[in-house]
């Protein structure tokens, strides 16, 4: 998708024909700031784009979501009393709803955003769980294997990504590394002189592409999958992903 | 290089050829189980294959890194009183020498040797700083982040990798997460039916490819680096791939 930034209702209204036009799905996902846009030109502005979680936005998302009987995750600017997230929202059919914040914000996303404060949750969402990270945090392998252990069969991942390709090489690895589904819903279009890098895409727990959009044009597409393979860590009868893991050796905790 | 099982001496004849036939090198990187070869038909056989760091192996290593004045990095079947290990032992021209133990086994190997007990060591060499990976332990994206976290400038990773293709197409992806350089040493040649990927790559800290060997047969490459440009994490002006990790919000270390 293409949001623009300050196009609040116009946003509102693009997220409204994509999914009603969208093939049938059980689950959807929309880029990141899908609400606000991206590029912010100051502090006054993304406090004035961001909405709460019970706003018009959000509001939307739960019409869509029962309408179309799906689960829906979209990036939204958040406004939580005073405090800005760059966050996700994950919307169930019957209009339950899951929140989860920005870990790693990029470049001068941390002039208007405050670092997540949620950690990396899990949610069920019928028998599939589903673990939420937003753009930038895909440079972080913690992020995804805390997902894993956490027993992610699917990362939703709404983007708004900038640096050409990276993410795009890195995810599938990523995906085959911790055997999880992962979507990549990546905006298209230019703020401001930032372009940001389209080719969404749909990656399986063996790193395989399992559909990739365009680079400059809104897409929408739906691919099959069996969630419960993201189960299947093991990589030879006598070797598993998880389980193989030397923890009581790696730094990459909470005692760094 | 094609180490073979059960020819102990003619691997060291091997190991002393290419040694002395390779170009200029500040450091050369030998592939996993370089003395012993990989696919022992009994315990009995790895066991009388299996030398201590004070055997033939490497007093080879210790007279070639001072004749040719340089670093060598090796893999080889260690035994430590009755414990066998799949190691990689660092030796410098100086003669003085580091061990590293395989962390994650693979497969069979877990019949002959004893998962390593030396954590995941950082090594001095000069002005740069070394960690050791051996072959499966790629699979652990917790192996090279705490390499890179423990100031690892060049991560010497000698192998004997049979899935064909999932780490060289993974490890370019640790080194750009990680900033690092890698040195994947990988045998060739069939053992008993298993057959040996070859194409050994050198990477750089941007995930470039700077060197791949071919598939099938031996090679020697040498590529210039200058290993400190591992040490600049700098993703944008305002992010930095180990100061913004969020590790209060990991699951990955000592506490799973």
């Amino acid at each position: 998708m293409e949001p623009r930034v300050g196009e609040s209702e116009a946003n509102r209204e693009r997220v409204r024909t994509a999914v009603l036009a969208a093939p049938e799905a059980d689950l959807l996902v929309l880029p990141e700031l899908a609400n606000s846009g991206y590029h912010f030109e100051s502090q006054g502005q993304s406090a004035q784009l961001a909405e709460p979680v019970d706003g018009p936005f959000v509001a939307l998302l739960r019409e869509l979501a029962r309408a179309r009987n799906l689960t829906l995750v979209s990036g939204l600017a958040e406004r939580d009393g005073s405090t800005l997230y760059n966050s996700a929202v994950l919307v169930r059919p019957d209009g339950s709803i899951e929140l989860y914040r920005k870990l790693h914000l990029f470049l001068n996303e941390k002039d208007h955003f405050a670092p997540g404060n949620l950690g990396l949750p899990v949610f069920q969402v019928g028998a599939a769980r589903i673990g939420l990270l937003i753009c930038f945090d895909w440079q972080f392998p913690e992020a995804w294997r805390t997902l894993a252990l956490r027993g992610a069969d699917i990362v939703c991942h709404p983007s708004n990504l900038v640096l050409p390709g990276l993410a795009q090489r890195a995810i599938p690895v990523h995906a085959l590394l911790n055997r999880l589904y992962v979507v990549t819903a990546n905006r298209i279009g230019t703020e401001s002189g930032l372009t940001f890098t389209g080719r969404s895409i749909l990656v399986g727990p063996r790193g395989e592409l399992l559909a990739e959009a365009p680079e400059t044009s809104e897409e929408t597409r739906v691919v099959e999958i069996d969630p419960f393979l993201a189960r299947d860590k093991s990589v030879t009868p006598r070797n598993d992903l998880l389980d193989d893991r030397r923890p009581e050796h790696y730094d990459c905790g909470r005692e760094s």
